[in-house]
C-alpha cells in the first residue's frame, strides 16, 4: 500500500511539472518580447528575502535599470505592503486561491507577468513562497535561481535540502551580522554549498545591516546584462 | 490555461489526501494496540527541532516513560545521527525515496512504525520534514500536532503561513536566547500567533540554553497520559 500510494504521487507530479514547462517556455517568450530579465528568489521562511529587495531595489533602481517585482505568499499581503515604499510596480499571487500552494509555478507567474506588461520594467524580481523544498521543482522561465540561506538556519542545510542549492546558481548567505550571537560557522556553510553545486557563486550579506550588498548588486546588473545578450 | 492546471492540482491534493485520511486511521489503530502516544513536531528548516528533541528526550526519558524518534528528512542521515547518542529507537525516513517529498505522509509514518513495532516506547516524536506549509496538510496519525517557530524568522510568519498555526495545538518559540541581537518582538509574535488559533498552547524556550524547558515537559508528560486515557 505504502509504495502504490508513493509511486501515485510521484505519476502526478511529473503530469504537472511537464505542463509547467510548457508554461515556463511561454514565460520566456514573453520576457524576451519585452526585453527582460527575471531572477528567482528562494528560501525559508524567514530568510530574508523581502529585506533583501528593500536594500537591494533602491541600489538598482535607475534610469536604464527599471525593476518589478512579483510576490508570492500563501497568504497575506504583507510583503507586497513593504515593497511598495519602493515605488516600484509589483504583482502579488497569493496562493490561498490555488490551494495554498506551496511554491510558484509558470502558471501563476504567467498570469503576474501579463498583469505588469505595460508596466516600465527591464529586470524582474520573483520573490517565492518561503520554502526550501518544493519551489526547487518548479521553473519558473527566470533567467537566473538565486538561493537565499540565512546563518541562523544551520549549516548542514545545503546537505539536507540539496536539490534547491543544485538548482541555483548563486547563493546569498543572509543575516551575516548574527553570526556571532548565533555561534555560526561561515565556513562550513560554505563548504557545504559547495559540496553539493562546486559552481554556485556565494555572496554573503546582511540585508539588515546593509554589510557586502555592493558585489551582489554588481553581480546582478552584469547577468542581467549577460541574459540579454544570451538569448539575441 | 492558468485556472485549469490551478484546478487539475486541486482535484490531485484531494485524492491523495483521501488516501492519506485512511492510513492515517491505521496509525492510530496501531499506536492503541501499543499504548502509545505520538506527537508531530513541524517547522521550518532551522527552527531546531532537532536541538529541542535533543534537549526534550534526556529531561522525559525515565523508566515509566520511553522515547522513541520518527525522523524525516528529505536527505541525509544527519538529524539522526545526532539523536542516536540519546539512545532511543529512531526510524529515519528518507523521503529522496519517494519523489523528495516535502512532508510525513501517513503512509511512511505507517511504515516507521512497523518497523519500530518491538522496540521499548511509550511516546514517539515524529520530526517532520523542514517546511513550514506542506507538512500541516497531511494528517500522520499522531495525537498532537506540535509547531516549532524560531525568532529568528520574523513576527509575521504566523499570518503568512496560517494553515500550521491553525491545525497545531501548540506552538513552541525556540531561541529566546538570540532575541535581543535579532531585535525581535515576543508578543507580537504571540499576538499573531492567536490571531491565527485562539486556542494554542505557547512555549517560549531555548534549545540551546536550556531556558524554560521544564514547563514543556511537564505539558508533554500531562498530554500523553491525558491522549492514552482519552481512548480508553
Amino acid at each position: 500500500m505504502k509504495r502504490r500510494v508513493g509511486k501515485m504521487e510521484i505519476k502526478i507530479v511529473r503530469d504537472v511539472l511537464e505542463k509547467n514547462k510548457e508554461l515556463a517556455v511561454q514565460v520566456r517568450a514573453r520576457l524576451r518580447k519585452k526585453n527582460r530579465t527575471m531572477f528567482n528568489l528562494m528560501g525559508s521562511p524567514g530568510c530574508g528575502k523581502t529585506a533583501l529587495l528593500e536594500k537591494l531595489i533602491p541600489m538598482l533602481k535607475s534610469d536604464e535599470l527599471r525593476i518589478g517585482v512579483i510576490e508570492g505568499d500563501v497568504a497575506t499581503l504583507n510583503d507586497s505592503l513593504r515593497l511598495q515604499e519602493l515605488d516600484v510596480p509589483i504583482a502579488h499571487i497569493s496562493t490561498e486561491r490555488f490551494g495554498s500552494t506551496c511554491h510558484l509555478g509558470a502558471n501563476v507567474v504567467l498570469g503576474a507577468l501579463e498583469l505588469l506588461e505595460d508596466e516600465n520594467m527591464d529586470l524582474v524580481f520573483i520573490e517565492n513562497v518561503g520554502n526550501l523544498i518544493c519551489p526547487a521543482e518548479y521553473d519558473t522561465g527566470a533567467g537566473g535561481n538565486i538561493v537565499v540561506i540565512s546563518v541562523t538556519e544551520g549549516e548542514d542545510k545545503p546537505l539536507k535540502y540539496p536539490q534547491i542549492f543544485h538548482k541555483t546558481e548563486v547563493a546569498i548567505i543572509n543575516k551575516i551580522d548574527l553570526v556571532e550571537p548565533v555561534g555560526a560557522d561561515l565556513n562550513l556553510l560554505k563548504e557545504n554549498i559547495r559540496k553539493v553545486n562546486p559552481s554556485s557563486k556565494i555572496f554573503e550579506i546582511s540585508a539588515r545591516s546593509g554589510e557586502n550588498m555592493e558585489p551582489l548588486r554588481e553581480w546582478l546588473q552584469e547577468r542581467h546584462g549577460e541574459l540579454l545578450i544570451d538569448r539575441k
